[in-house]
């Protein structure tokens, strides 16, 4: 037991008791990735509630693959979409996580190598090392995951990863996009090695700005070795956990097998929500909406760290998604500066938690998803604050 | 990947397609191990749906240990029970599933040796496979499993097992209790081996005869090693996917991070009609409605398979839960049997897929609980129907 905790993740982002408290009160909220309170349909979701949830069977076990009315409705959904897909390649999942814990539990066993980007998301790369993978983590730089630096470590190590984990559109944590250019080539190599990419894309459809660039999935023209990883947590609500794996549709019994000894099924009564709210055509206004505005949020949170932090840092500028990522130039200990943050009310995560490695002393991820325009200028002008007191405390 | 598919499970039970499937028109349902769908307080439910998920935050991110509402219900609905607890030993999770597959990831490494319980529910022994455990099984018979011949094997073999896997009350698919004397000896050996009690007891509220037995969580008194594993999914129902685990303190921190790599959290509006059915005061006298039913339906089985099987089988006769286990005298292959037994209109799940290593090729499992006392009886007449047909045809 003890050897196993060494395997487990060290740095659990997202929901950890300690965020969920530090994001009580005044404090703005940088650091979670979740969606926003407003944009949250609750309100159709409850509509939706009063007469889904009123069938005889709502809250009976569902199919392991996933309740027919989610299944159809997806299917229609993602018609003529970069993530078009079909019956026999889909499974309903717990969210985007269990995606992942499936592909780990398929894919990865005790020292296998699986590559990870660099800054990663910490969740997915824990379930890597939950399953006792090695890691190796290859930078991301403005065009995504550091392709031919990945290509010379294999060749200079002779080795090839089992996996190759990326999250190629709006990363978490960076923001950044995977160009098409290196789309095609990790997938070449993937290919010439045998190894699975774990196409993890939780963000893809909320693009404001640019232009799209097509899935890992669709360029993979549905070769065996890509595995899809989908959730509605980023567009339609996080607490739900209903996500879908696409994958060849020869996995589909053993990925049956995996989701029955871990959960048995999702739970219905939110896949039935979800299927009633792409039924009846809200999805697609939803995003327009959404889109427009973590644009507007986006725009605000890139104008306050212009005005406050041009000195100081450099970031990222991102087309789309939740996330931007802050490096100092000169070196400020972003870890020693959470608790310092906190005390001027504004909460982030810290670039060491998206390394296993612990790689970002100096950098940090920033949510401008969750929070007003107003708010975010408030946030970043106390994040300087902030910064100024521990190089005070600290000089 | 080919290799890892043979540490699946083999045979997935509850909620596979075929059973969904065949369960619908006329057949009479005895396979699914869920509750009866008027069972199930769908309206109830749906009341409680009505103001709990107008919350502006209840279909966002809950924390991975459990929503506060659910938490602090259950502490509350548990005190004075045999599973009294605190807030440091537990944790929400999706259902009494994912419980298993948290006990697995903490506990079981490639090679190590997991005892379970011949028949077993064998979605909790192929989680243990999924691990790549080694498995054990001991016999099960009136008094529960049979922890002499676990002792006896574990002094012969001079091989401590990692982990007991036990489902102590009504067992799945047994019906069978193990008595307060086996009880008492497990957890005597375990402590001596140091191995792990995973405490399944998803049936124990079900109680409708007979005299209540201390849970394994009572009567160890906190000793950490013993992993409570609990769910809502049989006394409420099994598509919120909602259970809780009850563990030794220490665990808490893995627990979470083990389950931030699952699936994030317990997806959070069934939490929020969790809480509300437990605040609200339902939980006790829908158990009352349901322990009568049940026994009425186990009585309408019981007189049903004396009419028509007692010259050819014997059968358990549990004092709870779901499920009752017939044994036939003379050899009746029970996989052959369920084609035909479809055919006549009648499902149940036979005895091999109790088992990881194909043990009972002439028993079946019948689940009294999903079907009212009159379909019972026509459901057992067609089955000694179907065995009729078989044994004509194999004459």
């Amino acid at each position: 037991m003890a050897a196993r905790a060494s395997h487990m993740i060290g740095s659990p982002i997202d929901s950890s008791t300690s965020l969920l408290a530090a994001q009580t009160h005044d404090i703005v909220r940088f650091a979670m990735g979740s969606p926003a309170a407003e944009a949250i349909p609750t309100e159709v979701l409850t509509e939706i509630a009063a007469t889904e949830l009123k069938g005889a069977d709502a809250f009976d076990y569902a199919a392991t693959e996933g309740d027919p009315s989610i299944r159809e409705a997806l299917l229609r959904a993602l018609e003529g979409t970069s993530d078009e897909t079909s019956a026999d390649r889909l499974t309903i999942t717990a969210g985007g996580m269990q995606g992942l814990d499936l592909a780990c539990k398929l894919f990865v066993d005790p020292g296998d190598l699986v590559v990870v980007e660099s800054p990663t998301y910490t969740n997915g790369s824990g379930t890597a090392l939950s399953y006792q993978a090695e890691l190796l983590e290859v930078p991301v730089d403005t065009d995504g995951m550091d392709v031919e630096f990945l290509a010379q470590e294999v060749e200079r190590t002779g080795r090839a990863p089992k996996a190759i984990y990326t999250v190629p559109t709006f990363q978490n944590p960076s923001g950044t996009t995977m160009s098409l250019e290196r789309r095609r080539r990790l997938l070449e190599l993937a290919l010439r090695w045998g190894s699975v990419v774990i196409d993890d894309d939780p963000y893809g459809l909320l693009r404001f700005a640019g232009t799209d660039v097509p899935t890992l999935h669709e360029l993979a023209e549905g070769d065996p070795l890509v595995f899809s990883v989908r959730t509605f947590s980023k567009i339609i609500a996080p607490g739900l956990r209903v996500g879908w794996v696409d994958a060849d549709p020869s996995l589909q019994p053993l990925l049956i097998a995996a989701k029955q000894a871990m959960d048995t099924c999702t739970n219905l009564p939110a896949q039935r929500l979800v299927a009633g709210f792409l039924r009846e055509g809200h999805l697609a206004d939803h995003l327009v909406t959404q889109r427009a505005e973590y644009q507007r949020r986006k725009v605000a949170m890139q104008e306050s760290l212009s005005e406050h932090f041009a000195d100081l840092a450099h970031w990222t500028d991102p087309e789309g998604g939740f996330f931007l990522w802050v490096s100092f130039d000169q070196p400020v200990d972003t870890e020693a500066l959470f608790e310092v943050a906190l005390a001027e009310g504004v909460a982030y995560i810290p670039g060491n938690a998206f390394s296993p490695a612990k790689r970002f002393p100096h950098d940090l991820r920033l949510c401008f998803a969750s929070t007003a325009p107003d708010r975010i200028r408030e946030g970043v002008a106390r994040l300087r604050a902030a910064v100024d007191r521990l190089r005070e405390s600290t000089a």
